[in-house]
């Protein structure tokens, strides 16, 4: 079982951290997430990391790449469950997680997605209007 | 990490199963899974064994207990994402996980288990109609 599975839900993809991140999972995962996002046009990845009770600069960068590889393909990440444990631990190792959106537990983190989701299409309407403003 | 998450989505908990369940980590899943349909309500427990490639006979008698204790809570079980290997395997090894529904992928499963729900519900509607003619 040196998989972790990813689980589509609507537009998301859900993934369950249980198991220490090594080198070949992480990049197994990172592969196969972003496979995932092409395949099924995802539009956020939520990162589950709630029974994660040691984290190190490793599992720090490898959360930051998901998000950079999935912003590039038009999707957002947010990652959920923390331990507070965790999250002073990152905090004292310096890694802020930039550009990683973080929430309490998937409910709060797939309301953040769909939120955004929506901002966008609101975004992207608007440029559509604006559009047809130009045209007329 | 000797501990298997449960995510709260909805009225549903989901449970991803990733590393293989020897015996103390099969009673913490089942104590903990009970637990939380009590804290949350929960009406469905999806239980995904996408990466779960052996299964063995002590593996089909967790979910079935799952099953029967998740019914005795007024939850259903729904396995999701089983191998083809798995589900040879186990009819071979003569479980055919009775009390147990399955769904293809949780998506799947979450439609199969808003089903029973809403049956469920139109079940109690109709039960309420009936005690309304009685009082009538």
């Amino acid at each position: 079982m040196e998989r972790i599975p990813i689980l589509k839900m609507g537009p998301f993809l859900l993934v369950t951290i249980q198991i220490d991140l090594y080198d070949r999972l992480a990049l197994t995962l990172e592969n196969d997430l972003i496979n995932m996002v092409s395949q099924t046009g995802a539009r956020g990845v939520l990162i589950d990391i709630s029974t994660v009770s040691i984290v190190d600069s490793f599992m720090g960068r490898i959360l930051g790449n998901i998000a950079s590889m999935s912003r590039i393909m038009d999707a957002e990440t947010v990652v959920v469950g923390m331990q507070p444990a965790v999250a002073i631990t990152l905090v004292e190792l310096g890694l802020t997680l930039q550009g990683v959106y973080t929430a309490l537990n998937v409910e709060k983190g797939m309301e953040l997605l769909n939120t955004k989701l929506g901002d966008n299409l609101e975004l992207d309407d608007d440029e559509e209007e604006d559009q047809d403003d130009r045209n007329d």
